[in-house]
């Protein structure tokens, strides 16, 4: 995937440097010499991915670093650090700041490319969704990128697949501190433990006795039920070509052998937290459709779904040719309780009124508020009969016990009537069964309320 | 990315050629050895990708592909087709059918695995976007995977970067005939024009004179305006290592010269549908949350919203500081018009209220159906007297006009009361501005209807 990189380092033939070698590549670039400068271009949204020198005069580095992961705008782009001193306390202060990764200068071009690649691929995939969640902020919907930037990284439950002992056992200890790791040393059972278990992350030795390691990766990145979940490898430091390999073919990370216990708790870290952040975004984007078909008072279904499914129901072949009944539920002298009691009692009403009848439902029917005091059940598969025993057994239970209201110190006679219809064959559209039900409710109400009616036959 | 590439072969020796070349490159692989199995495999969504064998008994890879390719479950997924003779006519008919690509037999590995990784990667950037689409058709919000697939690929807009005239005038006739074609000699130029136009595609050739036209790819592949157009390179058969170059940074398609006209214009649409079909997704999630916040009837938005919206101005230090003022509107008598003229009148009344008083608001202001006839109006950066003004404007762009009902034979006179608050700084949530409005709305009601209070002082 070709990508916008920030190079930003205080020494301009730094910077010249990387320019050329990611331009060869076919990598645009975009460039800044000091902190401030990179923040600003990150915030706009100029860039993709941060090659970040750890020396810098005035704000250095981690301090940029950690900044970029803990803004909601930023912090969704991948960092990595560069610097002229391996020093493991550098590699860890810029894992603990957030960095996806270190390289080292003189930069090796191997490990450059493949490490801006593969993050460049990961974060692409995530991008649609972050555009979806950014939307959904701007509709009023709540911020899911700070809640998802705010996530910590811990507590997660882990996958490690070693079969050396001694280095399971070490790995395990420095991760239990913070996450619940389970130890699978056959890799031919691991992929059955990770597609059962419900993991956030899993670690995988490539030097597995008689095994592929990166085979186990790949089958994890492919299965439905795992391709989600981050993978890091852990290799000795002459598999390189294989690390690369992997990273390829969209594994996350990797750790050398041997492996720095602190390093392995912050990339595991920095990549559930990358998972985490996925999720909130998801589940953010959800959320707010699932709003958009859901009444807010009372939880149920609101009129646009049932209108929707109803439409379905005549639209699809299928569906067409099988039974289905439709009830209309409608509070009676709904007013008067708003008026006696005030409207807070009334919407406790409906709320009480909406459970009560969902009880008495299948999770296959659909159950729609359908105006102010007024419910629509579709019943699929239900004749008139059965749709008929339904409406009166839950006009029973409506009546059988009064509604609590204001906290439970007040409690109101409630009673409902219900037109039943079903489906008939020369029916062509929606509306027919709905107008048959709605005349029955007529009746009922007619008739003195607190009663079933079914369509004439 | 590793993925699960379905191998559709009649013939199990080439069934195993396949798998056994795939497994080296840590592809996962899943088998069907005729056309209706390999269709039953991808409808379950247990493959990312499908190597398709044109001659097979029975149902042919032609055939196979149609089905996939129209059918919404299967529409998404990449297929390439291998045949034994490389015929142009084999090669245009899989490309009608829709099929992303061709391979010859015998397989040239680097093409296959190039090429493989390509689609993989461009459909992994989509999945996300189809699984919230899906997400949308179970919440009944209609089927957005079914009016994608639908999309024919026709009528596009393209831009053409390519300085032999000869070479460019052939390919704009070609495809004059169904898009609109913009021919670019200049590539500097071109990123501008790219930039500047809506482009569905960008067709750009790798042998412009003293430019190398995969640095145009891989800009237009970065910036933000132009990523998501695909992009197809157009080369000497002899340059496939920048080709494979190209596809492996994300360039969707390419065409050998001399370029075929009809496999031109079938690869020009199969990528515009594959860009359509992502944008009716996307539009479909953007749309069904869209509606989590607006109110089905008027079109305003609703009452959610405008919750969400009252907290940010609260809860954000920034606009905490800042003037808001704040109406609420509720038509007088109209539970009268509702028993006098029906409530289908009552509704139509309401939708030119709403319309009336978008009208006299600004895009700033924040419109919301808050209840049955209320409306209530955030005027950011309003004080009191300019909200007062406003509010006095549209009560009587109320009054002035009657409203029209019943299919416009009848005329209604309508008024609105108003009641008017500004933000206090002792105020600590967004509740009590809203309680001085509604204080102020019942003294306008109180005093004879169809008039604007404000807070008192
Ligand atoms: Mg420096
Ligand atoms: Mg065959």
């Amino acid at each position: 995937m070709s990508a916008r990189v920030l190079i930003v380092d205080d020494l301009f033939p730094n910077v010249k440097l990387l320019e050329t070698k990611l331009a060869l590549e076919y990598f645009d670039t975009v460039a800044a010499m000091n902190g401030p400068d990179a923040i600003a271009i990150c915030e706009k949204g100029l860039c993709d991915i941060v090659l970040l020198d750890v020396m810098m005069p005035g704000m250095d580095g981690f301090e940029v670093c950690r900044i970029l992961k803990n803004n909601p705008l930023t912090a969704h782009l991948p960092v990595v650090m560069v610097t002229a001193l391996d020093q493991p306390s550098d590699r860890l202060k810029g894992l603990d700041a957030g960095a996806d990764d270190f390289l080292t200068k003189p930069i090796d071009d191997t490990a450059l490319f493949s490490r801006v690649r593969s993050l460049v691929r990961l974060k692409a995939v995530t991008d649609e969704l972050r555009s979806r969640a950014l939307a959904s902020r701007e509709f009023g919907m709540g911020d899911p990128l700070a809640l998802a930037t705010a996530e910590t990284g811990l507590n997660a439950s882990l996958l490690l697949v070693e079969d050396r002992r001694g280095s399971a056992e070490r790995m395990a200890a420095a991760l239990g501190q913070y996450h619940t790791v389970t130890v699978e040393a056959d890799p031919q059972a691991a992929i059955h433990v990770a597609a059962e278990g419900n993991f956030d992350l899993v670690l995988v030795s490539l030097d597995l006795e008689g095994f592929d390691g990166l085979r186990l990766c790949s089958q994890l990145r492919s299965l439905e039920r795992t391709r989600q979940v981050p993978l890091i490898m852990v290799a000795e430091a002459h598999d390189r070509a294989r690390i690369v390999r992997g990273l390829d073919f969209g594994v996350h990370d990797y750790l050398l052998r041997p492996v720095d216990r602190n390093e392995l708790v912050a990339r595991v870290r920095t990549q559930i937290r990358r998972k985490r952040f996925s999720e909130v975004l998801r589940s953010a984007v959800q959320a707010s459709m699932e709003m958009a078909v859901t009444d807010g008072l009372t939880g149920l279904h609101n009129r646009r779904y049932l209108d929707n499914h109803l439409a379905g129901l005549f639209a699809d072949p299928r569906l067409r040719e099988r039974p289905v009944a439709g009830l209309i539920l409608d509070i009676d002298h709904f007013k008067a309780i708003n008026d006696t009691y005030g409207h807070e009692a009334g919407d406790e009403v409906l709320r009480t009124f909406a459970d009560r009848v969902r009880l008495h439902t299948r999770t296959i029917d659909i159950v729609a508020r359908y105006g102010g005091e007024e419910v629509v059940i579709l019943l699929p598969d239900a004749g008139l009969a059965e749709a008929y025993a339904i409406a009166e057994r839950i006009r029973e239970r409506i009546e059988g016990t009064p509604f609590q209201v204001h906290r439970d110190t007040r409690s109101v006679a409630v009673t409902v009537s219900i037109g039943v219809a079903n489906r008939r064959p020369e029916d062509v559209g929606p509306g027919e069964m709905l107008k048959r039900a709605d005349l029955a409710l007529y009746r009922a109400k007619a008739s003195g309320r607190n009663r079933v009616e079914a369509q004439a036959a």
